[in-house]
């Protein structure tokens, strides 16, 4: 009988620690982090870094060397079982006589999914399984959604005043956050796949749209940086190739209703600019450009857009998680709305859920998931 | 040389306790503890509970009897030195014996302003003054602004969704907050010496605007409840003798631009109904009626109206806090705004610091004052 003991939340922490430094680097891979535990004492650890590098069970398994024999090895996601880039690291784990091995996930992929489990049961290795489960299931929400419904996990960033507004009447809205809040939107994107935008904030704010490591003070080695892919929704192609967005290193997508008449020239030393048309309701159609950069592999997805495409997600119920910056300041109610939902009775609020609040600066981040409980929870 | 002792703080923590018991009933009084120590032992105890009953001194000496003497007092108000409604209690700590007088914080009170202090070190007792100041200082925000200005401290209760919106465009907007939000509410009114609201609201939501202790919750003994001054804002004398407010027991003040040609009627047994009239740009003068209520003895006002006069309010500058519960929805951009303010620039901005945040049942409370700070704090 394969049970928990108390240590093993411990050292599965530890493995949880090692798993996020891969936060930014991993994808289209989950990060994972794995340690190996000899009679109480570490003997090796080690995490994903990168996708086509090894898995984190290799760097922990060379580190211990010979002492993996008889040990215990936590991994924060169940170890693969198939031959991909590189060998399955069940067997990798079985090579290296490891005695236990704990998981606190299952891997969701439908080439993994309890046959890694299996093929060291086989060798008759003990095996528990779920410990931390919600902790190690977080880390990774968008790769095991995407595993899960083929659809990545989006979240939704907004800055706003006090009152909710985004920008005067006028448009005029630099800044209403502060430096602090904008360094942590680096952060989301640098730990997302894609960065969605309108084509009316490429066409007014002219954003770049890059994740700047050293600006926004996020330690990430040089080898392991990467530009998420920017998704410009350009329904009726009205981006020039004049916008900043262009200038800069990095793939682009541009999601439109049709394919290009003419399409953008840009510099291929920058990175790829490619095209994805799909139509609904003469709108560009955001649920299969989801789909689409899911099977792109995509797990983490953020939305940076004006008031009516977040409205747009919003209202398709394809949010996972809306980031609120709220700033201590009043812009009136002339000012522009956070979002361009033009609903008329209360029954057909759109409810969520708090999951965070805290300072950011000067400015208070709401982070908030959708709500699920069936009934109106008001009392 | 008189200095403070680790222990003072500990000891005047617990005064301040005490003196928190008088929250909800000691207006226009301050909120006032007194501890009494001698050889390391509390001796005795008191709090103000109710103006023109004892002060909190006089309870604990009472307590203390014959130990008094020798003994520390902790005040967290100066003493007082006048004759007014009670001989002063300075006279009463000196009569007693008391060696030593740790105080928090001066009373602005005019005819006290030192004297107390002064009666005390002129008897030859040692005086520690300023012992957990702002702590003591903060408990009686609005007695220390109405004798050190002439203005009551004026809270401004805001219920909002996340995007900012008070109810739909319709008006529908029972209920965005939720029902503990709805009883924090209730503490609020409770420990205001008046509610202010305005013509618009009395005639739409037709509210009571009375505390409920029972029903919120509130620990307020039998005979120490009261209900605090309603003021409604009712520059044209548009509310009629059918409204619910004037049926509900407590005093109340109608503030017009002038006096009423035909005045309501109402049964004098719930309580005086009187008028008060001043006129400013074609609008009642809110800040001579906050003005007038200080005269009258309001130390803390809360404002719990409608978009238009919650604005002018804050427009005038005269808002000390602003209370936000702000619940986990969308209710859409053709909703309500917050708050009536017609800004168009940026630099016209009305910004705040925020001074807590927490949860109240489902919803987020935010409170926040204005922002002091000369320069912009933006990066």
């Amino acid at each position: 009988m394969s049970r928990l003991l108390p240590t093993d939340l411990e050292w599965m922490s530890d493995a949880l620690r090692l798993a996020k430094k891969g936060l930014y680097t991993t994808s289209p891979n989950p990060r994972v982090g794995c340690v190996i535990v000899k009679d109480g004492v570490k003997v090796g650890e080690g995490w994903h870094q990168k996708a086509g590098e090894p898995h984190a069970e290799v760097h922990a398994l060379r580190a211990a060397g010979d002492q993996a024999r008889g040990a215990t090895a936590y991994v924060t996601l169940e170890p693969c079982s198939h031959y991909g880039r590189t060998p399955p690291c069940a067997e990798g784990l079985i090579k290296a006589g490891v005695a236990r091995v704990v998981g606190a996930v299952r891997d969701p992929n439908p080439s993994v999914a309890g046959r890694g489990y299996e093929m060291l049961r086989q060798a008759g290795i003990e095996v528990v399984e779920s410990c931390l489960e919600p902790e190690a299931t977080a880390i990774n929400a968008g790769f095991m959604k995407r595993m899960r419904t083929g659809l990545p996990y989006v979240r939704v960033k907004l800055a706003m005043s006090l009152d909710g507004r985004t920008a005067m009447a006028s448009g005029e809205s630099q800044w209403i956050t502060g430096s602090a809040a904008r360094r942590d939107v680096q952060a989301l994107r640098a730990q997302s796949c894609a960065v969605i935008t309108g084509a009316d904030s490429v066409i007014i704010d002219n954003p770049s749209m890059t994740v700047r490591p050293d600006e926004a003070g996020l330690d990430i080695p040089e080898g392991l940086r990467r530009q998420p892919l920017r998704v410009i929704v350009d329904g009726a192609h009205r981006v020039s190739n004049e916008a900043t967005i262009f200038d800069k290193p990095g793939d682009i997508l541009i999601a439109a209703r049709t394919p290009p008449a003419s399409p953008i020239n840009r510099d291929t030393g920058l990175g790829a600019l490619s095209y994805w048309a799909g139509e609904r309701d003469e709108h560009t159609d955001i649920d299969a450009l989801l789909c689409h950069l899911a099977t792109q592999g995509s797990n983490e997805v953020l939305i940076e857009s004006g008031a009516k495409l977040a409205a747009a997600f919003v209202s398709a119920g394809l949010v996972d998680e809306l980031i609120v910056y709220c700033a201590p300041t009043l812009l009136g109610s002339d000012a522009r709305p956070l979002l361009s939902l033009p609903l008329s009775e209360m029954k057909q609020q759109i409810r969520w859920q708090w999951q965070d609040v805290r300072m950011v600066g000067d400015d208070l981040r709401l982070t908030l998931r959708p709500d699920t409980s069936t009934a109106a929870k008001k009392a």
